[in-house]
């Protein structure tokens, strides 16, 4: 339970040199984290930068700071490597000796790409046609395999294990900020590389406006209070959600929060393989609609989460994708009502062969 | 001293009014964290989008995504705010009504800006020249004001407690992650809005490549451990490192934290106002030379913070800016010898008429 095999990743290179050739591309340069991470499953620091080419024709080529070049080497023998400099203009120029004009004329990049290295790439490469990669690499990481999916439940566990610490100790005058430090505190205690977010609690008069970040704002009695949040464990993340009370909430606070809730439950009964995206997004909208909070409800569903926190499929108005196996997802109405207050409960599923099992499993209830 | 006055916006915005007037630059359209916090004194979300967009005849706008609007419109009064949809790609569409292709034919944009957003802009503004504002706005950050030193001493102070509280806690089978959970937890309960940067805890074997990352390695005797962290406060960032050990360290291990941590001192001694930023990169690292360490010392002496982790002046080889009064910088020489352990003092200055004052003050000394 605890160890986790290596993923498959020449797997994961063959397909994409598979999808470059059916799409002609000449060359892929890599710069978003988590395309990068399903790649060389190498972990870089929060603010590292990295950059992998794939010629079409060739080996691929990871680029790393040159201060995480040894541990690169050591942790990606499977893989080319070579060092950067950074905080310098020049990081780029390794790339000069990779990408020739004469072959590359077709280059897929994905949308993390800076508008300076793209002016660098098209200064390069003069006539290069820049593509988007994104939607296919996206694709490819929307089902899981079993390596992920076990990370996934590893992920999920340790936010079970922070966020059933901070209810355990959500007292009047603790601060927003001094859970989230202690949801912090377990996460790395148990193994967790990072948040998977910054993790917001947010409480009474601005919960509904909603604030998105923790503050020295103290708890109280008479108020909902909503805590987002998720681990990250060996680049997988965990995102879930709880709403709960230090006591004195109003009838109309109380009702919010249970609109909320069934909503959330009815929308993870309604998941199974082959229904669409939006079936799973209109079964929570028209309950919170048909119970008078329709306009208080002004964000997704959910998403597909993995190695980043938002991923496919988006679980909203208008998608029509068709769940699949395999897929890892959350499932997240709220109601923001100004002047009452807000209640967003969030798990994580798996989509089975028969419906969806829950990842995360801290009691739902309104404490 | 707990308090904090509101910054000075309106001169900031000015002074950037005046630069884009004298270069000739029709608007700006502001992307990075640094700068939108500067001109707005906004707090997003460490995974929030915002843009600022300056047109030189014209109010300042400020694009956030749909779910901060009410928080911004609360936060700043003053600046006239407008939301775009999140996670769809129209987010763009509101500069539309704001960058009129006849006004505007120098566009200044900083280097966060991605590549599909200067997409689209060229596409809005056919004939548009995207010209960068880094610099302006990097100068302009350089010198800190009144209100920017408190909140820099705030965070330094806010880094000093977490990082005693590690020290004190630091034993034998603890993990490295697990340290550093102590850290985020008192930084978040001193008030802090979040870590500077992925703290990284190293230790042993690996800190010498080095690792960048904490890991769920434990700590042992006999091993130089190294920890680099830093808090936000108000924005602004905090950024030390104390090496430490459990016991039983040997001769070179020894002697490699002595040379590091005289590095740091004698070129904390040798900062003043008008001394150039390579002559105190050369005080330190002509003294590892001398050591017999020159070979292990791979990174720059130090950098300038505020908003950003990494500011001006950068303190390294051939930089002949001269430090100024105001100027808040980090002092950071490290020795990372394979086979041996890794060792590195960092702390923050400001730097005043006289020389330097310390803004981080946890004991420097091997425990």
């Amino acid at each position: 339970m605890n160890k986790s095999e290596p993923p498959d990743l020449s797997r994961r290179l063959n397909l994409l040199y598979e999808e470059m050739d059916k799409k002609g591309w000449d060359a892929a340069v890599i710069t978003n984290r988590g395309n990068l991470r399903f790649l060389t499953d190498f972990r870089l620091n929060r603010s590292a930068t990295a950059i992998l080419v794939i010629p079409q024709a060739g080996q691929a080529l990871f680029l790393v700071a040159r201060l995480d070049l040894e541990r690169a080497k050591k942790e990606c023998p499977y893989i080319n490597t070579i060092p950067f400099p950074e905080d310098t203009p020049s990081y780029l120029d390794a790339l000069r000796e990779i990408l020739s004009p004469a072959k590359v004329k077709t280059l897929a990049v994905d949308s993390s790409l800076l508008y300076v290295q793209a002016k660098f790439l098209k200064d390069l490469l003069p006539n290069v046609e820049l593509l988007s990669i994104d939607e296919t690499l996206l694709r490819m990481r929307a089902i899981k395999d079993k390596e992920e999916i076990e990370r996934l439940r590893r992920s999920a566990k340790i936010a079970d294990e922070a966020m059933q610490y901070v209810l355990e100790r959500a007292e009047e005058g603790k601060s927003e900020l001094e859970l989230v430090g202690l949801a912090k505190m377990i996460i790395a205690q148990k193994g967790g590389e990072d948040e998977s977010f910054e993790p917001f609690l947010m409480s009474g008069d601005r919960a509904w406006l909603p604030q998105r970040v923790a503050t020295e704002k103290k708890l109280c009695q008479g108020e909902l209070i909503v805590f987002d949040m998720g681990a990250v464990f060996k680049g997988y993340c965990s995102d879930m959600t709880r709403t709960f009370a230090l006591g004195g909430l109003s009838k109309e606070q109380k009702k919010l929060f249970q609109v909320a809730l069934e909503a959330h439950d009815k929308a993870i009964q309604a998941i199974r393989p082959g229904v669409e995206a939006q079936y799973v997004d209109r079964v929570a909208r028209s309950y919170i609609e048909e119970s008078g909070y329709g306009p208080y409800f002004p964000h997704l569903t959910g998403h597909g989460l993995g190695l980043e926190i938002h991923e496919l499929p988006i679980i909203d108005k208008g998608n029509s994708t068709r769940l699949e196996e395999g897929m890892v997802l959350t499932i997240e109405p709220g109601i923001y009502l100004p002047g009452i207050g807000a209640a967003r409960i969030e798990d994580m599923v798996l989509i089975t062969r028969e419906g969806a099992e829950l990842l995360t499993h801290t009691p739902r209830n309104l404490i």
